[in-house]
């Protein structure tokens, strides 16, 4: 089944903003086996989304529309949508509930301009927004499907998963489908590649296709499958998964399967303090409360996150954290002896199972010869035992930041495995 | 003069990549004053790519394509174009020896496939390509110029930047062009829409186009003027910027010139304490570490950045930065007494100039009828005086912990401010 992407707004056509809602929606459909034939990005102006409309009935049989749909003046998607299906626009009540009580959660009056977001196309099927006020709408026109949605990415994401997939896959006879990705930590792409080849190439063998994710911190290998039978694709892709797992042991640290939230490290690691009913505490120099917020950002983080602290002064080291003086004068506070002491007291401190301690370079000053932008160490510590490691990333500030906080999640996590 | 945009490529299709070229196209010719009319992305399928070009030919005077000039079987762009212009492709000696060269150097042999890449169309204008083997291509059909570009990007970005470009401006006369973005927190896009109704009509007036871009916590409103004179449309937006000020002088925090750095409020926050050699300390229980991250992600933070606590438990509050027990068993952690507490301990822990503390609950789970999801308390503190804010989010856990943030930011800001 054919599908493409129609974008509308001005701010993608100057280059102001990036359009990560097409790669999105574009991943979804490739997953579920659709064919994504076009995108386009049109102007706010009636007459390039018709046009961007009438060549889409062509080429394909579902349309996904984002954008336009705000309650302000530049927004005329909805209009030219019930000019082009040449119906009028008519009060949804299920719609101005939604927005009504959007508002009123908030304390704030519902005015004319948000009653109108409840205007719909007369005859599309609303598709509800519970992130915003904006409905999506799908229409039929001929033999094409025209779907519209915001273009806020959250709230389009949340149509997507919640309504507007299971409804494809409901009025749809799609082709069998499996994949399965593997994540991956410690080892460039390029890398990667190379020790894998032989692997990859056994996948083509077996009709199975691999993709390449990196991101900074992790790699993740997408393996998938299409076909007939979901059991035979499903058990195609698992024997290469175990292959896999015995070439690369080292580097696998989770895997992800399509459908469920994606996984990242501070999931993975989450969960493994959830199960052990165990705790944790960081101090964070370089990356500056980064890990603290990737970890804080999961719901439920205060059962085993017990606190964090960004010591970014070296006098903030000392006073609260007990770096002693002569660490600065002699090896400096990005060293092992620094982590060292970071993981221990701030383990002490918070009273907690683990403590994390890390101080490097971020970039972009700031770097020596000895000490370049990039170096990094790291430390775990429980009551008993520490481990200190040192990292060298590049010279781009965010993803040395980022790098790091996975870094020290991921050994935290081999920490926690190892000892029991 | 209107130009687009085509990306050719499968992989852009299946969302495997961000198409971040167009993004930058658009950048450069919108600041050019060259309107960017649509963007397009297809398959590497010679009927897909001689449609977008038909469209292309009937709706813009310059076209931009990027993709599909690489030596690999699954790229056909060129042999595309010769059927297309109706011309042969002719071996191209200056090119054949640029890439002669690029082989010879890296020590590599020049094959029969890379002798390819110096096939072009007959008649197109070459455009050299000294980062790479694949030439770009400048040809006129009717009255439309189509530019053909390597999707490697910075091979892409030389072309533009050292040939094309200087090419464009010296070939065709441009209009001129002014963007300017006021930024904006602490109100919605729709009540924002309200308050500046007239305003907004007094633009359209006077022939500038506003847009509205929203983004979790703040509200950017760009304005545009086309048109023949500079200094008249710089003076147009200027003075209608001047008004707008006068209207909602609380809610605007910064202003962003287009093709400038984007502005954010940690950026002008940071700026504010630089400018005024002050200091900043942080703690902040429901936002995990994020709003310390925000300002340690702009490089020179350490400058003005003291440090940041994370006391996730109500035991940490307490040790660390002596919220009274007493605090959470009356008004509880959620409280003005509470951030009132983190706010001026933290300043003095840190011995910092400001100190900021933040207690809410961020969800999704954690909320009570008296206190729900997305109830915030930010204070903050110097060493005389106290201002403590309470504010209501909704149920997202994300987004709140961003607007949280990004008020607490604003509330310095405006602190700062005033006081001086």
């Amino acid at each position: 089944m054919k599908a493409e992407i129609i974008s509308i707004g001005d701010e993608i056509l100057i280059g102001q903003i990036n359009n990560t809602n097409s790669v999105w929606i574009a991943q979804q459909l490739t997953l579920m086996g659709i064919h994504v034939v076009h995108m386009s990005s049109v102007s706010d102006e009636e007459n390039a989304i018709v046009q961007a409309f009438d060549q889409a009935l062509l080429r394909s049989k579902l349309v996904f529309i984002t954008g336009g749909l705000g309650p302000t003046k530049d927004d005329l998607t909805k209009k030219t949508f019930a000019n082009y299906f040449k119906v009028p626009l008519v009060m949804n009540g299920e719609v101005l509930d939604v927005v009504h009580s959007f508002f009123t959660k908030r304390g704030r009056e519902l005015t004319e301009i948000n009653r109108q977001q409840a205007l719909v196309p007369e005859g599309s099927e609303v598709i509800m927004n519970y992130k915003g006020t904006a409905p999506g709408m799908w229409m039929r026109k001929n033999d094409c499907i025209f779907i519209s949605m915001p273009g806020v990415p959250y709230e389009m994401k949340a149509m997507m998963t919640e309504t507007i997939l299971p409804k494809i896959k409901a009025e749809f006879k799609l082709p069998s489908i499996y994949h399965k990705t593997v994540l991956t930590n410690g080892i460039g792409e390029s890398m990667l590649a190379e020790l894998i080849e032989d692997w990859e190439n056994s996948l083509s063998a077996e009709g199975l296709k691999l993709a390449y994710l990196p991101q900074p911190g992790m790699v993740r290998l997408r393996i998938s499958a299409f076909g007939a039978d979901l059991e035979d694709l499903k058990n195609k892709v698992e024997k290469q998964i175990l292959s896999l797992k015995a070439l690369i042991p080292e580097y696998i640290f989770g895997m992800e399967t399509f459908g469920e939230e994606p996984l990242n490290l501070q999931h993975i690691v989450l969960n493994l303090l959830l199960e052990r009913k165990e705790s944790l505490s960081i101090a964070e120099s370089c990356t500056g409360g980064y890990l603290a917020s990737l970890i804080t950002s999961i719901p439920g983080a205060s059962q085993v996150f017990s606190g964090g602290l960004v010591p970014y002064a070296n006098e903030a080291k000392h006073k609260l954290l007990g770096v002693e003086l002569s660490i600065f004068d002699t090896v400096g506070a990005v060293s092992k002896e620094c982590v060292v002491a970071l993981a221990r007291n701030v383990r002490e401190k918070f009273n907690s199972t683990y403590g994390i301690g890390i101080s490097g370079i971020a970039g972009p000053g700031g770097g020596t010869e000895e000490k370049p932008v990039g170096l990094v160490w790291i430390a775990v510590a429980d009551k008993n035992k520490v481990i200190p490691i040192q990292l060298q990333f590049g010279d781009i500030r965010q993803n040395n930041i980022v790098m790091s906080s996975n870094a020290a999640l991921n050994l935290l996590r081999k920490f926690i495995l190892k000892q029991k």
